[in-house]
């Protein structure tokens, strides 16, 4: 995306892959951190950095990691500003994860989650979460092709729009594939085994149940042991509703948004790309 | 140090208030860190973050203190030299914590430490974890007060010299007074009780021990249980060697080495206050 960004923008290519690279290492950073707090044992299908080196060395790992970054960072071409975004976005990250925490009802211990857990979270609060979780990071992707392209700043601020955009599109269906989906590649309703209540399909679904559903819904979320006949009976509760449906047309609409971000582009095969990419985050199944 | 450090190459105090907070700031969050990883429980006398706020909320913290430390670094004079000085600063310590941990006899299950632990430490070996883990950071105070007085490189060198002499000293006293001190102000003989065999004292003492005595001696270090009589054995067999006269004599090394690295510098009350200010170093009983 940063690369597809940065050719839009009017750059070329070779100038794009440092800040692609910076945007992924926040994001494998955030991930080998990620993987602690959930003690994580999978990922991409590979035993995560914590099961083979161990918590303490996984952490110092991270740490080294985000060391490193900065090495890149400066040798990055629009150094200054990659940085600005890099931090900026890392923080985004880092409190999307604290509200991610504070929207689980259940399964921590940590003293700070349990005195401000969020027990009736609104859309607006999940779209705060997400968008910090998700959304910032294809943000930082799409400004930092348009730094690495030295564009003007209505075109970093249109690509950055972009992205943030295609990200809340993104996290929603990804929900929604976490709760409805049936071939993910990924353990099914991952977000009700790991109680968490910061996700678009149950929030949707919430709006539609009786008072006495969504009661046990919550209960179900909520509890500290979340067997399969209650995942069974969260899913179809769930599936009962049109959340799904209305989860696609939120997703729809965010695409649809980011592509009109698009428009103060001039056309190029770059600019196509990132629509095309835009549609296969809304399409895809998996 | 900092400010002393500015002071005596030549600037002004003020100057050195940001690159001082900076390496404050990789200090705590180096702290707050180690404490996640030896799931410490005080630090200064109060419960640490950890028991605080909770593991995967401390995590979050620290690495958000990271961030603000990037907008800390971005706003500090000589920011491109504090930058630099501090990420390799970090990614020291990071590495000095890896190697206390590899030198570390028992007490841990993370598969990389038990694969690659260190059995027979050499003191260069100890001094490379320790340069890392503690002189790193004085070295970098040394440096980043001289960069503050936008100081010539004869003399940041002189000022980082003298810091990494007075860090080797420091650590020295600070491991001959973890097994040999009798009123501290902290838990006596940590280090025998975490297993480390990266301390000063211990090293030493292993050279006039008979081969039994050294090997009961690693024996209990090496201990899954270390317990109160074990820990009063150790400090009796060190006690009977003269360890701590031989480190006392190290460290007062270290610091006339440090003191000499001084001499590049005029006269002046901060060139005093740092000489001083490294005698306290050795002189200190807690």
């Amino acid at each position: 995306m940063v690369v597809l960004s940065c050719g839009a923008a009017g750059g070329r290519a070779e100038h794009a892959v440092k800040p692609a690279a910076v945007v992924e290492m926040i994001h494998n950073y955030s991930l080998v951190m990620d993987d602690l707090i959930d003690r994580g044992a999978v990922r991409r299908g590979r035993p995560t950095v914590r099961v083979v080196m161990g918590d303490s060395i996984a952490l110092l790992v991270a740490m080294f990691y985000r060391e490193l970054l900065d090495d890149l960072i400066e040798n990055s071409p629009a150094s200054v500003e990659v940085r600005k975004t890099a931090v900026k976005t890392m923080k985004e990250i880092i409190d999307g994860e604290r509200l991610d925490l504070l929207l689980e009802q259940a399964g921590r211990t940590d003293p700070y989650l349990i005195r401000n857990r969020i027990l009736d979270p609104t859309f607006k609060s999940y779209l705060d979460m997400v968008g910090k979780k998700t959304a910032s990071l294809f943000k930082a992707a799409g400004q930092m092709g348009a730094y690495a392209a030295k564009a003007e700043t209505r075109v970093a601020n249109a690509l950055g729009d972009f992205g943030w955009k295609a990200g809340l599109a993104f996290q929603v269906m990804d929900d929604v594939l976490d709760v409805c989906g049936e071939k993910t590649g990924k353990q099914q309703a991952k977000d009700i085994i790991e109680h968490k209540l910061g996700n678009a399909a149950i929030l949707v679904a919430m709006r539609f149940l009786s008072r006495k559903d969504r009661q046990e819904l919550k209960k179900i979320i909520g509890s500290e042991k979340v067997s399969k006949r209650m995942v069974a009976r969260a899913r179809s509760m769930v599936n009962k509703t049109p959340a799904e449906r209305e989860c696609r047309e939120i997703a729809m609409k965010y695409l649809e948004d980011a592509k009109t971000s698009l428009s103060v582009l001039k056309p190029s095969s770059f600019k196509d790309a990132l629509s095309d990419l835009a549609d296969q985050i809304v399409a895809r199944s998996y």
